[in-house]
């Protein structure tokens, strides 16, 4: 089997053109794209992705999440399907490839094994999650969380976005609430899923390696400080009397930076967004309230950062005769992605000869609640200065290709050919 | 001499009266003032104020600048006065006594020398700055900084309030921009000049005593400081690759500390004010700009405090990899009070019998402009918890009588009685 398919390749240039094409919809302001979760601009996306999966043969069904599921059925019909995919839609000051490319470089997957005539015993399913992003509904990876069982339906169908319109009436209204039931345990679970996305990172591009094998989703702990002091007069306040709240923040920052250094490498933790009150210039702060996010890829060793935080913060609290506060706003357990399918990208890159390494994802993603209801693993392809969020978010066509490639031989390891 | 004046005492009650009258004028919210400069209940305080001292016998004249003189004639005419005042004029959330327990207790002086039949050879004047605190019109002080020339009269009347009205138009609305010369070296320096006021800090009332023998005025120093690194997503940046901007500002914060500490116990430093962008609780930092304020009564510890702290930031800075731009935004030289009126008031605290001691003004006074053209002190007394700039800022009637009294005293000792 191996002998007949490792010279098979993705076609570089119809993905390419593809992925140009959909960039074409909800156009962001200076190059990038604007097309949010169910807006006109998403459904627009939403009906090209449909007409190319018909042009590919595929059968189209949407969930009652509105997500989108493009079968290539398998020579076994009741075989369980290989899932891959990932999401369609965009920040409102978003790039072009964040989510685009693992849908499309999917349906490229999809595409390949068309031309080439190749059959497999399971389906192959391309997927496009609903409403990744989570900035025009909150909370991002709302559809997956629901696949996964994690989140209701009902929950996510009455998130709101900023003019009050419910996610659920706006999946109706661009025509996109399907009958498929949105929960996995509906029906047979995927046999592996694989979800190629660009790192979001600098790393990948850094070290001139072209795939990163994911074999880890970090877990995130967003804590969030409220330390509190006394206003006073900067000039006529002497030092020893002093309950600067400002000055505890910044003991704190340096405490978050060390306790990451701490479990390096994978480690990481900052605070980046503070308030000082009353902010002025001749008055010490006498209160700020600040976050913290600290993440690590394993449960471990980020439950004792998250405790040597929360006691050093105390400690800097009790030492400088502040008040204090910490509450936990958010935490997403790591992920451990499934080691067999870690294996199939990590062998599909090295067979293919991309330049690759392990790595783990910084970000979430999708793929991170799906790993919880059956095999998953990611694909990463470097962007240019780990930039993403942005207009100016850039891949390379060869990354992109690469990335496809990978992920048709992580299919082809999987769906086995018949 | 001195046998005769040593049991002169103020009127205490008379003198808590007139300070309550005066703060019906301009109430604030919640018990304080907001009787801002050169507003109708400035000009309502100015007339009150008017009437008592031409009550008591005064000779009121109004300079260009507004600011009011109330003369009591001595022997000599031709005899530099001895200068005794404050300011009237409040915080927007200000309170009952910042600047007017020093207009109003000189006014007391006057009126005790009166019921005592007390001649001077020297005229004593009792002087009302025009827009000490500099909230409406910036910036602060602005009348004795044209009194003492190092501004010019078209200068102050250039600023403006937040609605586009300027100084000199108000001056002449509320009927108050008067034909004095408003430069002192238009005619005779005062022989002296006294400014009782509130502490506006912690010290006195922390050590149970009634007097602070102002020896000095601090000197200051505002930089604002630009740390530039580089946003980055939180969770996809490894820590090596991080310019976090949040956390170099952290630093410099805990560098401010240290180095006033170095210079302990007259030197103070803070970190006020901060601008964190984009402020999110996900992304690093990738601009801050802050603001230092250090303060000192020696010129030569001040500018090596500002000089540590300048080399400190770039040291931090360049081994961060940020860039980095220190602006100085202002600049008060410390001003060390003249030492034989120093020792009057030291002596009159001593042989009244109030516990006093030496200390230093963190705050800005008139005082401290008049020092660079006339033998100048100050005299404090202590306000609760060292609160001011606050509508619950309080002193004791107590208090406000040690202060007048002390201020009597320093007038007996240099006014010379006949």
């Amino acid at each position: 089997m191996a002998a007949s398919t490792d010279n098979m390749r993705s076609d570089g240039t119809r993905l390419w053109g593809s992925l140009m094409e959909m960039a074409a919809i909800g156009p962001g302001v200076r190059g990038g794209n604007n097309r949010q979760a169910l807006t006109d601009s998403d459904a627009q996306g939403r009906r090209l992705f449909a007409r190319w999966c018909e042009g590919a043969g595929l059968a189209v069904s949407v969930d009652a999440m509105g997500t989108m599921f493009a079968r290539r059925e398998g020579t076994d019909p009741d075989a369980a399907p290989v899932l891959i995919g990932s999401h369609l839609d965009t920040q409102p000051t978003g790039g072009r490839f964040d989510g685009v490319l693992g849908v499309l470089g999917a349906l490229e997957v999809v595409r390949t094994l068309n031309d080439l005539g190749i059959r497999t015993r399971h389906p192959v399913e391309v997927v496009n999650w609903t409403n990744e992003e989570g900035t025009r509904f909150a909370p991002a990876m709302v559809a997956s969380a629901v696949y996964a069982g994690v989140m209701s339906l009902d929950e996510a169908y009455a998130a709101t976005d900023a003019a009050g319109i419910t996610l659920g009436a706006e999946l109706e209204r661009i025509g996109f609430k399907g009958s498929r039931p949105a929960r996995v345990s509906a029906g047979p679970a995927p046999r592996a899923y694989f979800e190629l996305h660009i790192e979001q990172g600098p790393i990948l591009e850094a070290e001139g390696l072209d795939i990163g094998v994911v074999t880890h989703g970090q877990g995130t702990r967003w804590l969030q400080v409220t330390l509190t002091g006394r206003e006073a007069h900067t000039g006529s306040t002497p030092m020893p009397r002093r309950l600067n709240a400002g000055l505890g923040m910044a003991r704190v920052m340096e405490l978050v930076d060390t306790v990451a250094w701490q479990h390096a490498p994978l480690a990481v933790g900052a605070v980046g967004h503070v308030d000082v009150y009353p902010n002025s210039r001749n008055i010490i702060a006498g209160r700020t309230v600040f976050t913290i996010d600290i993440r690590h890829p394993e449960l471990a060793v980020l439950d004792a950062m998250d405790a040597a935080i929360r006691e050093g913060t105390a400690a800097i609290a009790a030492r400088m005769g502040l008040g204090v506060e910490i509450a936990q706003v958010n935490a997403f357990d790591p992920v451990a992605f499934d080691p067999a399918l870690v294996g199939h990208v990590r062998v599909a890159a090295a067979r293919l000869g991309y330049g690759h390494r392990d790595m783990v994802s910084g970000a979430g993603h999708d793929a991170c609640w799906v790993a919880g209801v059956a095999p998953a693993a990611m694909i990463f392809c470097p962007c240019v200065d780990g930039l993403s969020h942005n207009e100016d978010e850039t891949i390379t066509p060869e990354w992109a290709k690469a990335g496809a490639d990978v992920l048709l031989h992580a299919v082809l390891a999987t769906a086995e050919v018949v």
